[in-house]
């Protein structure tokens, strides 16, 4: 690792390969011969439609997505989807169920509540667990089920695929996308994901859609950007599309593909949170989680320390030794250490031994 | 310039300012000396929210924009606005006015008709010429006027700020923002620019907006990420914002401002685009152009040869000098070359010594 560069558990944006930093950084100035910087690429040029189609054929081969789902690259993040899945999905007396354990799935019925009538599936007491598939309560009128695969901020991670019969499931997949194989992809309607975190700089959402959710909607005029049946037509370039972001993903998508693909990445994602829990679990309560243990993200993790004082000390000894990004998010306070596919195996080795560091300095 | 650099004309995403790009590249992997890239900056950072007030603050020294109006960064580009700009602005029920001169101020004006009553303000045959104050109808009761400043594929460019009384004015200025001074700014309810031609790479948009202007509706629902007043109560930060673009920008405001500002900027563009209509005037009609003489753009220049097949070869043997992107938008065909502030003065030369030999050899 470049040593000027510190390790970043940012919850995104936040880290990205060296590697592919690296690249973008070479050629700058000059993209592959052409001449002119990718950022200067204008849209409607064979060079970038090159690049839109080799970065389709890449997720595809790494994602194991079939060819007949279609792939649209969209722009206002995961919080526009929100608003575009009722608008394109159903109509305004229609009833759609959500799932709800964590501040984005229920930011997304939220949402949803403006276009449709939302069923929430579940009950829940705080957020501190998933549902199981036994305390889900889907209406079966339901038009899509949709729901949230990891809670960046509460640290919940779906260890499975909810069971929703014939009706379309819906995944906002942001903060884990890429991070393991997806699995029964053929039971979902459509996943998407922002990309600033897995993937890339902010500025990018990838949406996976199955053919027979387009058209879904009767008569809601809706505004052309959202409109997922106009960009699946116009290959998700009704507008100039943001080119360096797709650019980007195809740079990450290589190097997923070079590190041996998802299986590999989900081992390792494995290795690097299960390292950062048990030195969590094994701190005499020094510092601890709210997750139920079976439902802890490998993602995100969200943690306190028993004296809650020290916090604010934490994390800026943290900062003094390159450990940086590990404030909580303002909703829930406290610390968190995302654990992104870019974050090294070595970067959690020095976190851990600096947290063991710390616990004993101020036990 | 860089040896291995082309002159880009492309209408954007188009040409950059070198030093632009290489400020960018050189503190790519480690910017301001954080340990980490400009890409992985998280925007809940405080280095973030100093970025953000340095490019609002470099913005309205440029653009001399009074204190009193808010500044944006929206996403989704200019067609996205054209559809949150009649959901913020007014009800179902009201009427809207929109001039209409060119593809984009149609476009705009056909998002509209889903959300408002549109009044076209002019009369119009072929998209040739700007209309003149007197050709303007408003209709008294209109919530806003909208027009577009610079169409970019009809090479219209207005020449003054339309006088519409005390009715808001709006004005999308995509293809000609910063390349001189806003006249009369405060005559404008809001103006708003995709950043992807004079500011940086495409998937930002800068909008300047009167406070009058926000809470203009009732009761209308709209999706979170397009409600003008959330953003402006939350700084632009509903959700991420494009982080690496606001970056850019600022880089942009920078350079400007470090040549002189607008001022001199405009002299340079006007310099530029006399260069290339002189040549075209001059060119006997083996070269010509639609616009009227008044209207022309000094941004995007649609030209034709007087043998249209030729085209092809112009296009073709142009780039082999390294003059790229000429080739006119689809709606419309021909040539067109976008002289957009990044383009140098040496650029239009090369292409207009490009032109006469081109003529010589083919007349």
């Amino acid at each position: 690792m470049n040593e000027e560069r510190i390790h970043n558990f940012s919850p995104g944006p936040g880290v990205l390969f060296e590697e592919v930093l690296e690249n973008a950084q070479r050629e700058l100035l000059n993209w592959k011969n052409t001449g002119m910087s990718i950022l200067e690429l204008n849209h409607r040029t064979s060079e970038f439609h090159e690049l839109l189609l080799s970065t389709k054929s890449k997720i595809r081969i790494l994602a194991k997505i079939p060819e007949y789902f279609e792939i649209l690259f969209l722009q206002g993040g995961a919080t526009q989807v929100f608003s575009s899945i009722s608008l394109n999905f159903c109509d305004e007396t229609d009833t759609v169920d959500y799932i709800v354990n964590g501040y984005w799935s229920e930011f997304a019925a939220n949402e949803a509540k403006k276009n449709a009538n939302v069923h929430i599936s579940n009950d829940f007491n705080g957020y501190t667990s998933c549902p199981e598939q036994s305390e889900l309560h889907i209406l079966k009128e339901s038009k899509y089920v949709h729901y949230c695969s990891n809670e960046t901020i509460h640290g919940l991670e779906f260890q499975y695929v909810p069971d929703v019969g014939n009706i379309p499931l819906i995944c906002d997949m942001s903060s884990n996308f890429l991070s393991k194989p997806i699995d029964n992809i053929e039971k979902y309607g459509m996943i998407y994901a922002g990309c600033h975190k897995n993937v890339g700089p902010a500025g990018l959402v990838i949406a996976i859609i199955r053919p027979d959710m387009f058209n879904k909607r009767n008569k809601r005029n809706i505004p052309l950007l959202m409109d997922f049946t106009e960009l699946m037509k116009n290959n998700s370039m009704l507008n100039t599309p943001p080119v360096f972001n797709i650019y980007m993903a195809e740079l990450t998508f290589m190097k997923l593909l070079n590190l041996g693909g998802l299986q590999i990445i989900q081992q390792e994602n494995r290795k690097k949170s299960l390292l950062l829990y048990d030195t969590i679990d094994g701190s005499n309560n020094f510092y601890s989680y709210k997750m139920k243990y079976k439902d802890r993200s490998r993602m995100n993790v969200p943690f306190m320390l028993k004296n809650t004082c020290l916090e604010e000390e934490f994390i800026k000894q943290a900062g003094v030794c390159g450990l940086k990004g590990l404030k909580g998010h303002s909703q829930v306070g406290h610390c968190r250490a995302s654990l992104y596919n870019a974050m090294s195996l070595e970067g959690v080795r020095k976190l851990v031994k600096f947290m063991k560091w710390f616990q004993i300095q101020n036990e």
